[in-house]
């Protein structure tokens, strides 16, 4: 069940397969944040989101880089994580009719697509470096480093008004 | 669909919803991690995993009591993002015959898990103090320092010889 199978005996192939896991989470990524930029009403929120779109654009061709510098196929596996947490996220786009509650509600969601991101991102390049692709590493690291930007972001844009408009 | 549902109008609304959330994700953990202390192979990472099954169990009592003090009901309800991560965590304990392998694999979700509490329980934190419950936030923050903890000390674990033996 799920992207895990039996093939998977060494520390290459568990680097493929979380390859091939955030591939397809980034992918997922690219089709939510369009709904994600049209439901903010912050305006710097919807600029944000804007900018984590196209970010999300060159970390796809990032990551089909570094399938290519592994000599690996490109392709994506279902991921139950990020499934789960965009299907979350999704929910909070469509139900809440107040505008501030829901600027709140999705910096609460986008940071947990951040985090998960962060997380993977940390893995891989560890893996990378000791499979001696430190080039597979170098590009996965900028794609890291966007990530945390983006969630510090989210994060001054909560504390910086749009939660305590969200309380008022 | 999910957790969101119309009723979430105001910030109150919307941390109850979190808090039920986070309790659901927190009861779904402590179910996991007794099968994740069995497939353990390094004994410093099954030592870890029995170490935060503990604290887990006393982060749902903290929970326990935001709840009182927030005077709403205690309950838990459907996390979709915990069931994918939780799903994928899973996999990894019941496939990889090398046990190298599988305790880096095991490092890599768990720490999954800890970057999804990570972020909720800083988004409940921040909402806690904006709502006048400072003794909650105080509860919250508690929580959080052990996430971050087990964060940092699966961390150490992958970095300081797991990855490099499944590696090897």
């Amino acid at each position: 069940m799920g992207w895990w199978s039996k093939d998977v005996h060494s520390m290459d192939d568990l680097f493929v397969h979380a390859l091939r896991d955030i591939y397809y989470a980034e992918n997922q990524i690219l089709k939510a944040l369009p709904d994600m930029v049209v439901k903010a009403n912050d305006p710097k929120l919807k600029q944000g989101f804007e900018k984590h779109l196209r970010e999300t654009e060159n970390q796809v061709k990032r990551l089909e880089e570094v399938f290519r510098l592994h000599n690996a196929e490109i392709k994506g596996m279902d991921c139950p994580a990020i499934d789960g947490i965009l299907e979350e996220a999704e929910d909070t786009t469509g139900e809440a009719d107040n505008r501030n509650v829901l600027d709140a509600a999705l910096i609460f969601s986008a940071q947990a697509v951040e985090h998960y991101e962060i997380t993977r991102y940390g893995s891989l390049i560890s893996w990378a470096k000791l499979l001696g692709r430190p080039e597979c590493a170098e590009l996965l690291q900028q794609n890291l480093a966007e990530e945390i930007a983006a969630d510090k972001a989210l994060n001054e844009l909560a504390e910086g008004g749009v939660n305590q408009r969200a309380a008022a």
